[in-house]
């Protein structure tokens, strides 16, 4: 059937989609959902078909993605046919009735997500059915290559090549702007891709964008590994791993991450690693909640390195309250490279310099803590990070005062004296995005009383940051209402926990970082 | 934030949805799925957003569901911000991890589902877990009731009222033609609404169409029903449970059914049913596939009934071949025609007052097979066809001959002597397609050799119809490549059903009728 193009000016987000009125669909015996080919001159396009009810018959709507493949514009006339649904979507309801796929299949599937072929109705199915059923390693290894497979690859000619990657899931989490500059510093090569914040206050790319640019090329990060051993930079524009950023925004909705090991072990087979750290923070706090959980995970990491030609070993930390005092892209960076020049908190050096200490024994050092430490002391992590700021375009001569943080700040005393109890991890990042974080890096929260600190009536809990009024007093209301930290006299004074009054959402945190 | 609105002149297919560009989504902190609050004059609506890499910047593009309920258009602006997401996609996500759901829950969930305010991953992730995880039958009422309950009622100052179902899944039946007239004309109400074909060559709607007109309103049918007993309408215009409308779009590319039992029990519901009789036809090409599960589904149509204050009984059927010789709405409603007029086949006729029977005793006459026989036999059931017929303005004097066919017309003979083996539902249904129906009413496919006969060299197998010679054609190669009919002298002389020399993808049929 010829259809005249009808072409709508804005991107379907990747995806081919078309869009039939009803009339013009029910002639074609298509529904919504089908396939279409669309022939124009010597070109060819697959889409996805929307029936939309009032669309002008005989026409075919066309977003951005379909007209600029077929060169059409309004009113051009294309030839249209049904299309038999792509061959993926078969193993797609395969995973659904629980059946195992074949690298093969997973291959097409993998293949199907990156050029645009399935629909959101069909990955939220694969990617539920994921979810539910769970995968095998041998699921788990081919998405972890065909992810790495269809994506861009940096070669760097250097070996070892190491890396280090956080689960995530506690805020305040700045170990990388140490651990980079240590490794780097010992002489080893670590080329660090994070990402910016999903779900959370900040990401890694958000902190260190405080301090230099992020956003390289992979020429870019090239000549910085070679100039510096290391680097840290955002990895969304690198497309090591494009289904995962396609996946991440089915699952993000959904709260699902059933791509937790694939997601991040193509990303580390794309930049070639050879030697990783995962660390697991663990904890009623972070993404996983008990020792057993964290084992079973590092378990997984580590078969699943194997496979891949990896070195793994996993470091489960500490997660039951944020790291460090701060949460926010420009108060963490200020902590981190406080820290780096010897002062900041301890527990950050501590897990800076274990995480450190794991990846340079594994490529065969000894004492590896001891001398990640002593590059601490002696101010040469800090010199490396500066060459790497400089090598990445910032200033190395940069200071602590030099990094912005909002300047509507509001303290938060306690009423009582009290040992701290608890802190809520996930109170404070929300305090922390309410008041303006990531978007607005000067926002977010210092804590100046973490467990086991006893404090006293009037002293100060924690600040508030932000870059603009209306957001510092939304945060500090939704800081009266959260009571992010749990103080009492003793531990036998404040059994009750929270109480139940009459049914209500229980509204799960969920962390999608990678 | 206050955002311009730049209206697109579609529909979005019902759901409210926003668009925005990457830069003003981030300056929001909002990513595509979050729902967005939408404020203009007194008028607000909570859309689901799009953010599209090119969007213009401080522009929010709306589709026409949106740009309707706020009357706005170009340019006019509008005042946005973040929405929590709805509480039912909370009881979505604790779906995909087997929570069991409570009735208050489904409300929100069915509710939210017809209002819109889940968007279509979200969708495909509830019903995906629905079909993995299964469903209590304390759920399945829950759901029943609400999505007759969030849709339009017909009232009918009648009782009893009966009605006939079939779960679907066999070619070529066209039972309820027969079944509506016979209980009619033993004075009883029986106001079937049918679907049209969504992935079958022919649903009752469609049928009947060929016959007399059938988008009828509440109150036509009404009148049709009080006049007659009986009306044969298309359920799709009346929105009887506008829920599962929405599900069907989501279910179909997925070839997942998991709402069976509530579909067709809401609808029932809202109809105001008493007693209904279910048709499950069972065998190897019906979607039902062994006695076992017919019996287990039977069971589960009873007490579900029972919860809901219908009295339910259900028939399995014999389901390995398509039920009389013709598929396609103008050659069944021919074949429906004659086998009312004393003519006919008897697996047909024998269906008809087999189910027919069935409900005539749940209403308390004896021997109910022998009084439907009796009503077809005196002409009763005929003269009740025909009133039906003209009360929905249709000519009761139509004759078979009068219902027209394609003309164009190919018949497939057999090159063996032999007797059938099998008849394989799947592949007649499939040719009858591309033949052109259900669209083309006069497609379709005319059956003359059926299991257990015996057919000779040169024998018809089977006649196909088109009404354009270019359908007739793929018609034709299609059928030439799926032998549909199986023969062989004896069985014993074809034992390999099917050689697979390769690894190959193996498409599983897939019936969603309701």
């Amino acid at each position: 059937m010829r259809l005249r193009v009808r072409p709508l000016s804005i991107q379907a987000g990747g995806s081919n989609i078309a869009i039939l009125g009803e009339n013009t669909a029910s002639l074609l015996g298509i529904h919504s959902s089908d396939r279409l080919q669309i022939a124009y001159k010597d070109k060819c396009a697959v889409a996805i078909v929307n029936v939309s009810a009032s669309f002008p018959r005989e026409c075919l709507g066309v977003y951005e993605e379909v007209s600029k493949k077929l060169e059409v514009g309004t009113d051009d006339e294309v030839e249209v046919q049904f299309a038999e649904s792509p061959e993926s979507l078969h193993y797609v309801q395969a995973k659904i009735r629980n059946e195992r796929l074949r690298k093969s299949e997973i291959d097409l599937i993998i293949k199907d997500v990156v050029e645009r072929h399935l629909s959101d109705i069909e990955l939220a199915a694969f990617l539920t059915a994921l979810q539910i059923h769970g995968l095998s390693m041998d699921e788990i290894e081919a998405l972890s290559r065909a992810m790495a497979e269809t994506g861009s690859n940096l070669v760097l000619d250097r070996k070892p090549i190491l890396d280090k990657h956080s689960v995530g899931g506690i805020p305040g989490d700045k170990t990388s702007i140490l651990l980079v500059p240590i490794i780097a510093a010992a002489g080893f090569t670590i080329p660090k891709t994070s990402s910016r914040a999903v779900t959370s206050p900040a990401g890694t790319a958000d902190r260190v964008e405080t301090l230099c640019p992020v956003s390289l090329s992979v020429e870019e990060i090239k000549e910085v590994v070679n100039k510096t051993n290391g680097c840290m930079v955002w990895g969304g524009a690198l497309e090591l791993a494009p289904a995962d950023d396609i996946f991440i925004q089915v699952e993000y909705p959904l709260a699902i991450d059933p791509m937790l090991l694939p997601s991040i072990m193509s990303k580390k087979k794309a930049i070639g690693a050879t030697h990783v750290v995962v660390d697991i923070p663990t904890g009623r706090g972070a993404k996983i909640k008990t020792n057993g959980e964290a084992d079973d995970l590092a378990d997984d990491f580590i078969e699943l390195g194997q496979r891949l030609g990896i070195r793994v070993e996993c470091g489960v930390t500490f997660g039951e309250q944020p790291l460090g005092n701060t949460i926010g892209p420009a108060l963490e960076a200020r902590e981190a490279l406080s820290t780096i020049m010897g002062n900041g908190p301890a527990d950050l050096r501590e897990k800076a310099t274990s995480l450190a200490g794991i990846l340079l024994e594994m490529v065969g050092l000894e004492d590896g803590k001891h001398k990640a430490e002593e590059l601490l002391r002696s101010g040469k992590a800090e010199q490396k990070l500066r060459e790497i700021i400089e090598a990445q375009g910032g200033n190395p001569q940069i200071k602590v005062a030099d990094i912005r943080v909002g300047d509507k700040k509001e303290t938060i005393t306690t009423d009582m004296d009290g040992e701290v109890l608890w802190v809520n991890n996930e109170d404070l990042a929300k305090i922390a995005k309410e008041a303006g974080a990531p978007k607005e890096k000067g926002a977010g929260v210092m804590l100046w009383a973490k467990l086991g600190d006893h404090v006293k009536k009037g002293d100060v809990l924690f600040d508030v940051y932000a870059e603009r009024g209306t957001r510092l007093e939304s945060a500090l209301k939704l800081a009266a209402n959260l009571h992010p930290i749990g103080l009492s006299r003793r531990p036998e004074d404040r059994m009750l926990v929270s109480r139940i009054p009459a049914r209500s959402v229980h509204r799960k945190a969920f962390t999608l970082e990678r």
